[in-house]
């Protein structure tokens, strides 16, 4: 398999690397030749921040947020608008979703997640000897009565005290592109907050949006953070890094205290703040309306990306096959029927890797739950990194590979 | 004391900040500009990297490391340069401390540290609930007759099987300025060496070099890994960040196996890697020599800057407070006879902020060890961040602080 993954010739529909040929590389030579144009500019830029993050940056976030909730949300649905102060900015969202975790949850603990979800945040429970629990999905997100049901069980099995956090990937998630509608936010959040006497402390709900700006279909949906309570009990993730450059590794959260407060000392101890060049990178980007300016190209060229994926799956896969029409983000999630396996010791796998292209095993998105088998009959496709050619490439190969079998 | 920190008279003695004035704007921008003038390096630049690190930066780390150990070693002295394989890129060194101390140690386990040591580490002990125990320092470094009391008291005491590390602040250590001697790191690897098989598990040697590039007196002395089994035992991390721009954090550990595996694991968690773009910026700042000349600059300036301390300090300490001339790194350890107290409640740390100056307390560059009382008469003062006249005028204020108390 090894021999395989270094031929140059495979095609990576697995990797979630994004549009190589988009990235806005005169964009950061620009507004990087601005930064340095001043020597005071340029030394602030080199020298060390403070652990939350440069206050311009905090301060655009927070508008940016707001904003995107004011587009989105129903008359009178917005509470207040995020303080600047409640921002802490991270190297990648991903950093942030690790520091709450760690800030929150001691081993043994248990999580929600989505089922299937983001499978880098599984490793982030591993690590931390953290339980994961399933929570199914319908078409708009989580499955209100299975959250119901799941923490029913937790409370009837004496488990509620363990349980810490609800994660959620509430726009086009990695792997399904599905996205939570806001009512479904309301129902988690009323929900949590039930079962919080029960469970004897806070239970949050960590929104990881990493994909709310790639919205390129479907409609605008307000972030968790409009319902009530939500200031107390939201712990809301975005990054800068997959909308403008992934090589400039900026992401943040919008936390509530007393979240704030122990995942600021845990980043002091992470790396004692975000690398200030990169964040005066990115507060420049949005100041100056190239970042919203990249942001629309970008939808359009995942748009083109998406329609190129899904018309060759239409060529290429047997109708057996079930997907949905991506509406914003990197993926396609694609059902085979149940007796086909797709995990990397599978046939189906194999045959792909003799075809020259690998997928995301959708099996790997799955908590290990007790409470049910590890489904493994889905794959995760990215038309996020593959050229245009390299996808009709890959999902002709693929469908070569998945006919083969029946 | 709030007010008294937002005062902008207020000299800060206290931040480890580098120095202002001398941070490379040019060189980074004209770096950035080399970076950006082809699409393809752009483009690199701004997608993501692997969570090991750019392999041209790994390479150029291990041969910077090999050349620095070259240069300081004795005839015979060095075994093997280190591979670019066992190099692993992170946000600061801080991050690599972070990661090696979370992968090798669970709560409850002890890690020995100098007494004192970098006080950011203690915090990352704290937070893992992990038990630090101090090894008593000398003029080159550890006592390697109280490290093997220590030893042997763990070893009575049945706690050997809990100590993981021994952390080393090796080159112009935060706080003191002390520099280990090549004799006393063999020694101590030595001793943890002897003591391994008691222990029942490898116990690493954490070697910090943070302020090695930045000597300016004193002896060039080799790292832990010239001396037998280092390979197999020493973690050995460094920063670009400090000899460059503390703006672009990214440091670097040379790991062993299995450490390597397990730390670049949860570098995936932490961030799946370090921003490409700093990367890319220290790789060029690296092989196109301006790094070099910059640390050359650097080291004069902060020579400068040590001595207009020092120059202060003798005009204005009482006799009774002792400190030894700095050879390199950012610190001066100020030591007050033992009746005089200098803890953030102490009068001396009031009077201080009365008089519009602020150090950091010795104390807290100390572990909570058990067996001894916490030593309180210490002050860490930083000619890093302050200009000169800051300086001047920050040691004279805390002079008369210090005068007026006896």
């Amino acid at each position: 398999m090894r021999l395989t993954l270094d031929d140059p010739d495979l095609v990576s529909l697995a990797a979630g690397f994004t549009d190589n040929a988009s990235l806005p590389v005169a964009d950061a030579r620009d507004l990087l030749n601005e930064l340095f144009a001043s020597k005071t500019r340029g030394r602030a830029a080199l020298q060390y921040g403070t652990t939350a993050g440069d206050p311009e940056l905090r301060r655009l976030t927070a508008e940016r947020v707001a904003a995107l909730d004011a587009s989105a949300a129903g008359p009178g649905e917005i509470r207040r608008d995020p303080s600047p102060d409640s921002v802490l900015v991270t190297h990648g969202s991903q950093q942030l979703l690790y520091l709450a975790t760690e800030a929150l949850c001691d081993p043994g603990d248990i999580v929600l997640v989505e089922d299937p979800t983001y499978f880098v945040y599984l490793g982030i429970l591993e690590s931390h000897g953290i339980q994961g629990r399933g929570v199914r999905m319908g078409k708009d997100g989580l499955d209100l009565a299975h959250l119901e049901s799941v923490l029913e069980n937790l409370k009837r099995s004496g488990q509620l005290s363990r349980l810490k956090l609800l994660y959620l990937v509430s726009y086009y998630q990695n792997p399904t592109g599905t996205t939570t509608a806001s009512a479904v936010k309301a129902g988690a959040l009323e929900l949590l907050r039930r079962y919080e006497r029960a469970a004897g402390h806070p239970v949050y709900l960590l929104e990881d949006a990493a994909y709310r700006e790639l919205r390129f279909g479907g409609e605008d949906i307000p972030s968790a953070l409009v319902h009530p309570r939500a200031a107390e009990r939201v712990i809301y993730t975005g990054t800068y890094s997959k909308p403008f450059a992934t090589g400039a590794r900026v992401g943040f959260g919008l936390l509530p205290e007393p979240v704030l407060t122990t995942v600021r000392r845990l980043k002091g101890n992470h790396d004692f703040g975000t690398a200030n060049l990169l964040q005066q990178l990115l507060s420049r980007a949005l100041s100056s309306g190239r970042f919203d300016r990249h942001v629309l190209e970008l939808r359009k060229r995942y748009a083109q990306k998406a329609a190129v994926m899904t018309r060759a799956i239409r060529a290429h896969f047997p109708g057996e096959v079930k997907w949905e029409e991506p509406r914003g983000g990197l993926y396609v999630w694609a059902r085979l029927p149940g007796r086909v396996k797709s995990g990397t010791k599978s046939p189906l796998f194999e045959r792909a890797l003799a075809h020259r292209v690998v997928y995301v095993p959708g099996q790997l998105c799955y908590v290990k739950d007790p409470t049910r088998p590890q489904p493994n009959s889905e794959m995760r496709l990215s038309f996020g990194g593959a050229t245009e050619s390299q996808m009709r490439t890959g999902i002709e190969r693929l469908g070569a590979a998945i006919t083969e079998g029946r």
